[in-house]
């Protein structure tokens, strides 16, 4: 079972530049991680964008809902950044309902040493193998429904927007 | 949904002590890898060894499955090493069938930097909420039915003794 | 022989704010930075400032230079952001001839994981205690007299502005 | 002025055998460490031996002496495990005193994350540049005269065997 991971960005990519002493994208940090972990999935990954899910625009997101439409895997993870994660998550949801998509971010750049970043891409991979067909955000160790989350932004922790029972 | 963490040792909670020059046991890592990795899913951790596998007795395999069948929650997670693994899973996995089981492990301490710990651990936790009751392991974002796995001494990955097709 | 640092912020104590994801100042790492490399060199740390060096007004400068003038010890290290780390070393050594001190900093935050801090403080504390009098910057494992140094903008160095012969 | 480092193991160099779970030498880090300290003196590497100081046998420290004694550059650093680091120092300071030769070491191997040995090589670097002709131990922020250091068994730490007035 192979899985597609899509990267868009997000603070998991994010890197200092000593010269500038700012924050910015150079290549995605996935294979890395995917080393560290040891991971023996079979998985393709494909950058799609490097941005900050702040500057994310419309045309993004029909690219992002295009290709996880068109890939042939019926399993596939896409990181990305936190803020505005759950608006591209309801733009799949409202579109694909054939497959298992997970979005996963993280909250603290994977090369800043105590990142989070390790433990979601552990979650994400998980996730998107065991649970079925639909569109979810994982973060935190948990799983949310694309039509039931948001970020808090003073935490920045995700949460449910109405309890479920 | 609480998740019951039993924590038994293994290279995951391996620490260096500087004096001697070796490698020993002190206190458990899981709660200091869950906040790193955000967690928040609720969990309750008891260690109830810290030993390396390969000294794991019959006793310490009986306290196990009787903390597994004794313990209120119907999702347990239990860190083990990874030498030894396979043979808890299966005292487990022929006694408990109305429980989901995740044995996971590390095969570079958690404090060394460079672990695969932190990885496994956020696999550990979705895949615990995501499969349905029985025994697994999970190790290098996979996971393995009890019965049907083994360490490969030479790579150190977990494989499938047979084909499941 | 006791050892004063002064901390004025700068890249080595920069945080990530992973609400805003932005980068902040919070409090020095320099007692941590000390432990980690288990230095028992006897030092007084006191925080005059928390500001990028960029930010660093004559009113700052002249509070650094009181501060060496007034403190009793005799060594002094001065950990300063590394883009105007050349002013306030000038400002030093045209007003004080009887005391060593170094100014140290780092290109990337010490909570970076890959930082070059840790070893820049080792280099610091070993020059002001084998240095004769005189006011110094130590970056890339070398020392530079005050009035001979400059940061290259290009590559992040420090190098002399003509070659001593 | 080129700085001449030896290596002979010790725990700066000791790695994690993850098959094996436990500990061996296998290249330097010194390169890497050199590299993350943005380290810009002129350095030679040499690994002379890469052993445990307590396996360290009579024939090693003559082929140490003998090296320090023909190569060119008159300021050494050795790499060196802790445990017999004071008796090295001697067999060198007992024959060579026309050259400043530093020993240094650490109590925590650098690949585990979180060791000192960083901050010491930083500090074994600024020393051998600024002391005079002798043999020290420097370790702990802290150099020592090899005529007048011990390890201390119990803390780990470096002190004076008497104190000097």
């Amino acid at each position: 079972m192979a899985i597609r991971i899509f990267v868009t960005g997000g603070t998991f990519d994010k890197e200092y530049n000593e010269i500038e002493g700012s924050l910015y994208f150079k290549d995605t940090h996935l294979p890395e991680m995917l080393a560290l972990g040891r991971c023996k999935v079979s998985v393709e990954i494909l950058t799609l964008m490097m941005v900050d899910s702040l500057e994310m625009s419309e045309a993004d997101r029909d690219l992002i809902v295009e290709q996880c439409k068109n890939t042939k895997e019926e399993r596939i993870i896409i990181t990305h950044g936190t803020d505005t994660m759950e608006v591209t998550a309801r733009a799949l949801g409202q579109l694909i309902r054939d497959k298992t998509i997970v979005l996963t971010g993280a909250m603290i750049p994977y090369k800043f040493g105590s990142s989070d970043g390790l433990f979601n891409l552990g979650s994400a991979l998980a996730f998107v193998q065991a649970l079925p067909a639909g569109v979810y955000i994982v973060m935190n160790g948990r799983y949310f429904h694309w039509n039931n989350v948001r970020k808090n932004r003073k935490t920045g922790e995700f949460e449910e927007m109405r309890r479920e029972d």
